[in-house]
């Protein structure tokens, strides 16, 4: 089985991943995907790293709106060569066995093999609540700039998944499974959402 | 444990309703709602269905555009006595115990107990499925009739939920688990499921 998490920005749904593998038994990949993509084209894995995980909204926005610029060009080549290494190493990930992909569009990117697909949300004032608990920079800002980081980020996504997939980030019907995390600790969504997987495979 | 269950028409929902609350040996309660409807309001039980499931669209729709008209008038004031009712039934079915309750605002109407809102949906080609495996005049339908009828209930379903809610029916925030059954036989389902609710109020 093959499980594809995608996620609301505070939502859990990282650690959902690691903790359902776990239950499972089964591999996860998450870094190791930015670590491979970054053996393959050269490029570090931090700006692999800001290429999907921040600038992509941007870098796209400009690619339209300005395109003479060739260093919006250039973004605009690794977006695309970054995306097609993700989509070969996605790949990989998945035809060496059961495991949990988090994000990168590997629901879409998997969709010929069918995994099992999972999308985790939460209304802001959980996942707000959820950040502060961790350790980390966005922990200290104040409520209004945290909520205006969570949609920046969400809005990051969307778009990325949009420009690769021509669907809809965090429509439901995109998803075999969407799960609201708002009024439910992590660990415990992990242990019966793995059992339910069991069930579900076996049934 | 209270459950509610809303659902897109031909996605298995109130099969799933009825098999989840044997499963779990808890209440069910669907066409009971409108029998008790029927008893506090001296209406008839087929006009009373008439009104929650089909004619609220068009209903409300006239209301406001043809105010004037009297016999307008007169569905409008049922289906609000009828609401009435029918809120207060819920909340009294809630209160006698655990129960499976599909449709009927019930997601909201209870919103102070927090119930466990699952939604049930599926693309068109999954229901169409489901819809012409079931004895009734709908199966009997061209795919485009079919696929229409099922448009235009989901859209009557919606109208009605957002006329007494204020709130998007079907938009996954409003509920804790959204399932996607396209791809999962109902009665399998069912016992997953039943499995995953036991284990959440468990651990």
């Amino acid at each position: 089985m093959v499980i594809t998490i995608a996620r609301e920005v505070g939502s859990g749904g990282r650690e959902l991943g690691m903790r359902l593998s776990q239950e499972l038994g089964i591999a996860y990949y998450d870094y190791e995907i930015i670590t491979e993509i970054a053996k393959r084209t050269q490029l570090s894995e931090s700006y692999i790293r800001d290429i999907v995980e921040r600038k992509t909204a941007t870098s796209y926005a400009f690619t339209f709106a300005r395109g003479q610029n060739p260093m919006v060009f250039a973004i605009h080549d690794h977006s695309t060569s970054i995306y097609k290494e993700q989509s070969q190493t996605i790949k990989e990930m998945a035809s060496n066995g059961p495991c949990v992909i988090v994000g990168r569009c590997a629901d879409y990117i998997l969709r010929e093999q069918k995994p099992f697909r999972i999308f985790i949300y939460g209304d802001i004032r959980s996942r707000m609540e959820r950040i502060r608990k961790r350790p980390g920079e966005d922990s200290r800002l104040s409520d209004l700039m945290l909520e205006k980081r969570i949609k920046e980020i969400d809005r990051g996504r969307r778009k990325y998944y949009t420009f690769f997939t021509d669907l809809e980030w965090g429509k439901k019907e995109n998803y075999d499974l969407c799960i609201n995390s708002a009024n439910i600790p992590i660990e415990k969504l992990a242990k019966v959402l793995a059992e339910y997987l069991r069930n579900l495979e076996e049934a």
